[in-house]
């Protein structure tokens, strides 16, 4: 199988009990998966970036969290109109966003 | 904050719509995630260890889907009874395990 490059996880406070609540969810954060996939798309990134929900990374007080690996690069407060700069700087220019960084 | 040393994610089949539904959930993921927990605190590597629940990961034919980052190993067609043998060689020993690796 060809293994993502970046592999972008958001907390969509996704319960394994089948609930889907907490802060990231109420806080957007599926609209921010859903601006990855489409920025991904656009610019062309899809084989490259893999997009994945998750359930609470277990900081809700930091959250919005989205997590890039293999990096290791863990974002807080992140916001929907975030996700633009995010792609472009980290995911396309190999530059960590040192302002939402945690 | 502290960064996990190894992160642990498990297709819980988890939608953003707020569904849990597909070949994952349908195939013990959840006693996987829950074998990972009790296994990591077990092991007293809490704190090393993070285990997180995700959505679908795209190769559910190959599922259940356990990936181990930073490493960026996939394991496939992983059991309830395949989580001790990860967690011994791959997390405890260092060591990946080649029949489960996709």
């Amino acid at each position: 199988m060809n293994k993502p490059k970046h592999h972008v996880f958001v907390c969509s406070s996704s319960r394994i009990t089948g609930q889907q609540r907490g802060y990231c969810v109420k806080n957007d954060s599926v609209e921010i998966i859903q601006r990855f996939m489409m920025g991904i798309e656009e610019e062309d990134l899809t084989g490259d970036v893999m997009v994945t929900n998750t359930g609470c990374l277990g900081i809700c007080d930091k959250g919005p969290i989205v997590i890039i690996y293999p990096e290791g690069v863990w974002y807080g407060s992140v916001s929907p109109d975030d996700v633009a700069e995010i792609i472009q700087s980290h995911l396309v220019g190999g530059k960590v966003v040192e302002s939402l960084k945690i």
